[in-house]
């Protein structure tokens, strides 16, 4: 299913051409060799061989297709989309069948937005941020610099209006979508070099893709994009002095603490990274409203189930970092972290003023934020901290 | 389906001669008086009517029925369980059908544990700590003072072994069980007096119910039990110099804020509220595997929507009582907290020595609870307080 002959995305020159393109490629690479050895990349002909295929209907069945812009057996994303189309199957009793398929076994992962949103596929699974290059807006509905933590994007998602925005931004290309998943807060990133000022950051060779890595070259970072298979062994020759990946978890899998001096936190970048499956509207609107309760329900339970096992993996994984490879952990200082807030608005004030329609998300998103922002503060902040003293 | 004239349950000397019946008691009729007017008090001959009620079969279809210890309309818990119950209705395609009934409508809440336990009834919905007189291990799969948070809670539930125990210690009783319902961090209640050290404490008569009302009492805090309806009064008229209910979306609609200076935060004592739904193990186990997964996947549904409305609700709550009602917020001083930490510490000492039981439930949480805390440290709290700065 998998091909290693095919080229990797972001190798080539067009994606080089354009920023968003080329960290949104960097980005599902990373993902996609993430597990080693054999994941392939994208053979872009593989689409027209399923090109157009409906939902199957025989006495009320469907038979789905899923694509996932993740490796296979990619931990917690791609076994939670996978345990998701088991339980989906199960509640329905078989009347709601999905297959699904890892990053470039059917499309590549950089084509799951087109095959659902054209209907060659019925459903993906991914981040809507992957999708910059054609709606910016969607950002929001992954994670913001400095933006929502999980639990504050599941109540603006859930309850406070988040839902209807998201499903408005995707309604152009004919999707809906759900929250399916959740990273919670990632790390800050794997650093051989202190960072105690923001003049460290000047000159810096990071690997850190999207608005974080918009943030860091505002501040003197010389933000590098290489293919995931290249990440240690750059790293590890000093071609690279930094670089963000995910969170302890998926990070000791790699072997960075090998590479890599100091190990940052908090992960300002992504505070609660949404993975999103998205369905194709005419598929979604072709099921009775029973399917539609199992899927929403299905989606729901995988995305609490989710960030649930990040904390348990990220946790059992901390131990491991500290305890037996003897990482060192550093909270970022106060006067980098103001800093780089400062150019986390600078640079979102840039992305509103250049386009209505990241206004209009940017203000749903904002107004939600500045109602929970101070609730949060007085409950889950002020609690963790009186539990700390 | 309710009687005005019922006696409310923690009138009873009966009830006041256990300091644990009480708290016990005095929480579930705060929340059956909740709303205000005629929701009624508790009539124990109900039961002998609906004694014995079988699940009912025909043709593969299940007729339930849940009781709560809610009162009716409860926002949030009550309004869940319903929505709980319609959506099970929903993807089932009606062959599970769950009829809900509030606090007092059908059992007393003090008798919901026992009512599903028996078989009265298939299901119910409520709170662990609820049954501390007859489990006080239970207490640990709601909220135990400086415990985990909402978000901890899920990860040891969902997948940090906690469910396995959970199960483990309702086996006795036929029940299995599933969350439903978060209510987050809590407010740290309602002041009259300025609390600036812990001497500030000493003679307080103070409304705080079960494992928090024990590390006030050991504070020198007079704990006093009093109905629900008679809160507000005693509060205004200085019976009470103090008492904790919710957080500001519910302590707002009982209008707190005419009667009390000070709002403290935060709730040490509650830092995020399982609410369980309890379902007998033979109703349980005579459900097929499909309806089981949507029992499932409905009760996950349930308890991630509760915590985004009580995020997004309890947000909108507090500005309106800062902007309107000129609420004075307050965070518990230092001293205070590390004194609160120290004598709750204390206390669970005794309560694991008083009983093997507790100790082998305490033994399982404190083990999750040392991997997952200095992750949330470097993850949630450490980018919270970043993103304050």
């Amino acid at each position: 299913m998998v091909d290693d002959n095919c080229p990797v995305e972001n190798d080539s020159p067009k994606d080089r051409d354009s920023a968003t393109s080329d960290s949104t490629c960097d980005k599902q690479v990373k993902r996609r060799d993430f597990i080693g050895g054999a994941i392939g990349a994208v053979c872009a002909g593989a689409v027209g061989a399923i090109a157009g295929a409906p939902a199957v209907h025989a006495s009320g069945k469907f038979r789905w297709r899923m694509v996932t812009t993740w490796p296979p057996r990619f931990p917690i994303f791609q076994t939670g989309a996978e345990d998701f189309a088991r339980k989906v199957k199960l509640m329905s009793g078989g009347r709601l069948s999905i297959d699904v398929f890892a990053g470039g076994e059917l499309v590549p992962p950089l084509s799951v937005f087109d095959a659902v949103s054209s209907g060659t596929v019925q459903v993906g699974n991914g981040a809507a941020y992957y999708w910059a290059g054609k709606a910016p807006e969607a950002q929001f509905f992954t994670a913001i610099p400095f933006g929502l933590t999980a639990q504050q994007m599941n109540a603006w998602l859930y309850y406070g209006g988040g839902q209807k925005v998201w499903n408005d931004v995707y309604a152009p290309f004919n999707l809906v979508a759900f929250p399916i998943a959740n990273s919670g807060v990632q790390m800050g990133g794997w650093f051989n070099k202190k960072i105690e000022t923001m003049a460290d950051l000047q000159g810096l060779k990071m690997r850190i893709p999207g608005l974080g890595g918009k943030v860091m070259n505002k501040a003197g970072v010389n933000v590098v994009l290489l293919p995931a298979s290249e990440l240690y062994t750059s790293l590890e020759r000093g071609v690279l002095d930094a670089l963000e990946w995910a969170g302890p978890y998926h990070d000791m899998k790699l072997g960075f603490y090998r590479a890599a001096k100091y190990y940052y936190y908090p992960g300002w970048h992504e505070p609660g990274s949404v993975i999103e499956l998205i369905i194709n509207s005419k598929a979604w609107n072709s099921l009775p409203k029973d399917l539609q309760a199992i899927v929403t329900a299905a989606s729901t339970e995988a995305n609490v189930r989710a960030l649930a096992e990040f904390d348990s993996r990220n946790g059992e994984a901390l131990e491991v970092l500290v305890d037996k490879y003897r990482v060192k952990l550093i909270k970022f200082p106060d006067e980098v972290l103001r800093g780089l807030h400062g150019l986390a608005d600078e640079t979102m004030t840039e992305l509103v003023e250049s386009n209505p329609k990241v206004k209009k998300v940017h203000d749903a998103f904002m107004a939600f934020s500045r109602k929970v922002e101070p609730w949060t503060k007085m409950s889950e902040r002020a609690y963790m901290e009186a539990k700390g003293l």
